[in-house]
């Protein structure tokens, strides 16, 4: 195992504890939901943090998992009870490299009045044209609405099937994208289109984007200059209340070293702004 | 007493200012509302805070009642006018072993238009099946809405019954839990929960978990992973603005030793969170 | 004119920046509105701020107007346009010793769709049990909405009558008070019970509490402990985000020694939130 | 070229980075939208960011544009891909100085279900009576939704016509004004217009103000004690979070030199607020 290879599994950790804080600080996480990303060279691999709310996650709170959402190595800490989630999706769906399970409160409405969330502005169109609708009780009977049994998260990636979200009765959503930065941006979106189709309703009945637009639409958040802006104004809200993630720790430095690299680390950050 | 019994008492003080802090910090509490803890070694008395707003309470404005309300100790301040509402229920339910009055601005609506908060979604379940509705009009006539005799902390007593959580007519909340840490979750999801369902009314008559569905989801809150996450998310948010409250403060210690001790135990906390 | 009046009119003076900030941090007030106070021994005379944004406004600021709302020293700075609104209901309310007029967003969809806000939770009876409605347009055409003319600020005053608040036509409020704190208490209660009128609405008819109830209740903000307890906490979040205003600087002192005291008192009253 | 054309311009500069952060910070801006002016002395050309957040931008992003919306200079950095906005209301309205389109949150429930936003309130005037509603589809069939072709760029124009603003289906809105300041103003206004009328819908139809109103009422922003109030708000505001943007920079200055006149130049402003 080189050094790139290296690299690529701790620019993935720490690009998914940023990714973690991003969503949390963008109300789309909160004390729950989770991110997890396919591991960058084994794609029977994922990395998912141990139970923490999104907004505190560290790189050091990173493991990894099989498909069947085992943890590699013997954990030495609590871990979501939901992983199946992500390791049934990641089974059922090669194409998919990163999910994101969330109960966001703009989508909360959505989910308990059963109706469908439809792209009806043009970054809403990240979606795709519709999230499915997937009710645990239909399969399962009576449940803690947890989805911890492999089965369950089976069923749930069959619902998903090629779409880009699913919506979970009385629970949440599940939403999946071909990396971690397209993740976030259709996370977030999705949950502003929820918003503004739900207060659109109090002045009449909102009809979804015209299906042309939504193929051509739903490609604006990988636009480069998309990309770029979204990504450095979601780091740039969080570095403002002091929220940014520490640096990844490699195995052998001490602590100490580490600390003050960190720090240095933000002083570089701050000052490439004002450049 | 020995030195066990003053350490369970301290931390159940230190621990009941903090669950002050993030009830008012999470949008429970503002300027009003109040939490209690049946103390910790006398099922006879209940600790509460002096007269002051939950977000400013610290140790040191803890206060011993007894059941009927009655400060242990001569206060040296002002005392909240409501205290039977803790009293009564201490009486009435030797269950409960925490209970919190508020007006979240979630839960007023549904106060003030006289209709149920039902659970809507999964964490919702912890109010259980339904929370009754309780008018002091009815028994008591034309007052100024407070709780303050006896016999009308009673009566709210009674209206609880053996549920988790009473609505006040055009008046508030009060919910119970058997421990401090579950009577938070339980209050800020019963918020969510009432959030959620008043915006769902917009898209649909949105219905509650199926029975078998909210007994089991009503113990998310207890699980242990849920606990760990939500606890340290809630303290770390408050952390965040600079609010966690003083540590209590041992009798004969001088001031200015306490402030060091207080302010290292800050830097702890830091560390703590960065390792 | 003894060192009483001058410590009567500085403190005054003091409260009233300090009210603005206050009413401006909770939402009441924004880059507009005006908050004034009758002259503590001046019955013909009010302090009013020079035309600025209430939660930047400091003692030094704060101007002495006549009741036909002229300043009494020629002044060097922009005045608000709508002082007459101030002068006009001193003149004709002797008891009325406080004004605020504001656009808070809670009272807007009242004042545009022309429905009246009335009492329906316990603190929302501090606006007694009904606020009239005025419309600028009924008596005087076509104008920009602005309150500037003598007449119009008498017409205003008429149309508040005996009440403690009115509403003014696709403009705003105007509240009235016996003492700045109680107008304070009853401008933020007034937007909390506007803002659950709205949204109860979305579940039924909300109807108004007992006349009795209204009676009783709308003393409930003049009691000590809830007086004292509210304005600790109004005054601690804004002091939270460094927004106290900076203390009155009497005529002779350098401005050096005065930055310094200021930063005392900051200190005094951190120490004293500590102890 | 003068040091005088060197001052309006390095002025136009600055000011029009502190216009993209106080409507980001205002709600207006988030991750999208963009603020330009006119060139103070060239009137074929304008002013406008690189890509970038309009919170973050610096003097030192701002690019000088053609009408036909090319850069002058060759850039070094990723454009705006909608700046055909900019250039086809300048060439169209010889009038407009100053431009900003944004998708704010207040006015896409009504972009969304096609109903126009009428000035409900005195401040909402600024937008004037109406603003015309425009749909990409109806002329150029199904797109990505965003302006980017000249022809786009001058449907839009022509549907804003000699109004202040225009809706623009399911995408947002744009706005013009005499100046930056002024159009801030009503970028401002109009948003607070949009969430009170859509909020009054639960409680009526709110009516639009009457037609003298609206003409009287449309000047209210430009009054010099509302800019001044205004101005100083939203920058006060800006500040109080670090959020001013840092001085431009001249060529020839050494870039710690620039640092550290920035500091001073805080330093000031803050002792001007002091005063």
């Amino acid at each position: 195992m080189g050094g790139t290879v290296l690299n690529g599994i701790t620019s993935a950790i720490e690009e998914l504890a940023l990714a973690n804080r991003i969503l949390a600080h963008e109300g789309v996480l909160d004390a729950f939901g989770h991110v997890s990303v396919r591991h960058p060279s084994n794609p029977d691999r994922y990395l998912l943090s141990r139970s923490r709310s999104p907004l505190l996650i560290e790189p050091d709170d990173i493991l990894e998992f099989t498909l069947d959402s085992e943890p590699v190595r013997p954990p030495k800490a609590l871990l979501y009870a939901e992983r199946v989630i992500h390791g049934c999706i990641y089974q059922a769906r090669r194409d998919v490299l990163a999910v994101c399970h969330h109960h966001a409160p703009a989508v909360m409405p959505f989910c308990i009045a059963g109706k469908p969330i439809v792209p009806v502005f043009h970054l809403g169109a990240a979606m795709g044209e519709e999230a499915p609708f997937w009710d645990q009780y239909d399969e399962f009977g009576a449940t803690n609405l947890l989805v911890v049994k492999p089965e369950e998260g089976r069923s749930l990636a069959r619902a998903l099937g090629r779409h880009s979200a699913v919506l979970m009765n009385r629970h949440g959503a599940t939403v999946v994208g071909d990396n971690v930065k397209q993740l976030v941006a259709r996370a977030i979106f999705m949950c502003q289109n929820a918003d503004y189709q739900l207060r659109a309703l109090a002045l009449g009945s909102p009809q979804p984007l015209h299906r042309g637009e939504i193929k051509m639409a739903g490609t604006l958040s990988a636009m480069p200059n998309v990309v770029t802006r979204t990504w450095e104004y979601w780091s740039m809200r969080l570095e403002a209340i002091g929220g940014l993630p520490p640096r990844s720790m490699p195995a052998k430095a001490p602590r100490r070293a580490m600390a003050r690299s960190a720090r240095a680390a933000a002083r570089e950050r701050r000052k490439a702004r004002r450049r």
